[in-house]
């Protein structure tokens, strides 16, 4: 199975646009860290929510990516967030993954998302991911 | 109620990072139009999903703003995606948002996500607001 | 493709518990509807959710049963509800079902569901299908 | 705070259709348990998801009266539902409730469902209660 440096590489390739950092995958987990930019506050000093939701998808793509190695073509399916807490705009924002299937066409996995140093979630995601049959 | 430029204006302060354009509100309904960047398209040539939540957020948010005027504490409280057909890299992405609910706490929407010239949905969402005591 | 007296014969075969009837389908759409009983109100007088979210799951297959013919095998793998309003508890309730995407194994719709005779839907559920390989 | 006694036996008035038993509650969490019946099964021998999504909404409701006491006006307003796997015709479904937020006005849990006896979980459910003013 790929390793955590395997997995960083690919993203860079696959989604030059995410600046999150692989922190650890494996076990059906992966943990993910997404230092925030001014750029993606909103007035008052909060992360957007967009940006939450990009972080969550990257940590289900790596649980998977984990579990099933280097699969291009896995895509998203559906994405369900729910807010929970004002993010802080200082933090970098860390989201854990944990796979609830991993079946031949379809994984199910949740992320919860913190600010980095809380451990209150600021956010919930529960996603869906469709593998394709090559992968099989 | 607000105007489509009062909308404009205001989201160009609150969400300086999103490029849609408020293209209709009123009867509560919206469109936006988000013009696709290099930057959002993944290897393959289709736009990445987070690009699909931000305009779906931003057209839920317009279509809110057009009924309670303008609020800038209405927050996002949960977002669902479900991601139907790939979106071509060369059309921008229209939102369209129509309001189920407006009642004095919450707001809910769905919003229909199309590559501009296509009739079939690229993306499907729901997403829930919360809006402050004060707007009510 | 199949009647809508075939898909009700399946219907009393495959979910006898169900009490919907089937009142249109056809062109990635179905119509169903619910007659309440006693035992489906909850205190204060209103229908309980688990009751509105069956018809809900009733009304998506129907409407793909609808497009690819009887096939058992087809099951719901996710199922989101938004309850928007109180429904009445003197009235059936009514799902009006269209798919969003028919894909060789996964089918998307949305279901709007009603207390007969109103036009404000009581709930909003967005449900996702697998459709068996045999199907296809 | 209520006991799980005070909570069963106020379940016992305000559902009277569940057949749902509190096992547990407190510490923002609730274990519920569900004897599936004859007329819950489906033909091939599996439970029906609108039963899976009734225990789950049980589940929610008493780890927030475990948290808020007794507040009869509390009200689903959304609730998500994945399906994972085929749950047992010949077992209880246990469904484990973790409250991710209580707010003021509302609040947001996860439940996980299992066939008694099995590790794997068999749906994966998030959904949002509103509080009522006169409970805060």
């Amino acid at each position: 199975m790929p390793s955590v440096s395997d997995i960083a590489e690919f993203l860079a390739r696959e989604f030059p646009q995410t600046k999150c950092t692989v922190e650890a995958v494996g076990n059906r987990c992966a943990m993910v860290r997404h230092e925030v930019g001014v750029a993606e506050l909103r007035p008052g000093g909060t992360v957007s929510g967009p940006v939450l939701m990009a972080v969550a998808d990257v940590a289900l793509y790596v649980a998977i990516l984990g579990e099933i190695g280097i699969v291009p073509l896995t895509v998203t399916t559906s994405l369900s967030i729910n807010f929970l807490r004002r993010p802080s705009a200082s933090a970098a924002i860390i989201g854990e993954c944990r796979l609830l299937k991993l079946g031949k066409s379809l994984a199910v996995g949740e992320v919860s998302l913190f600010s980095e140093g809380s451990d209150e979630p600021v956010a919930h995601v529960v996603g869906t991911y469709s593998i394709p049959p090559s992968a099989r």
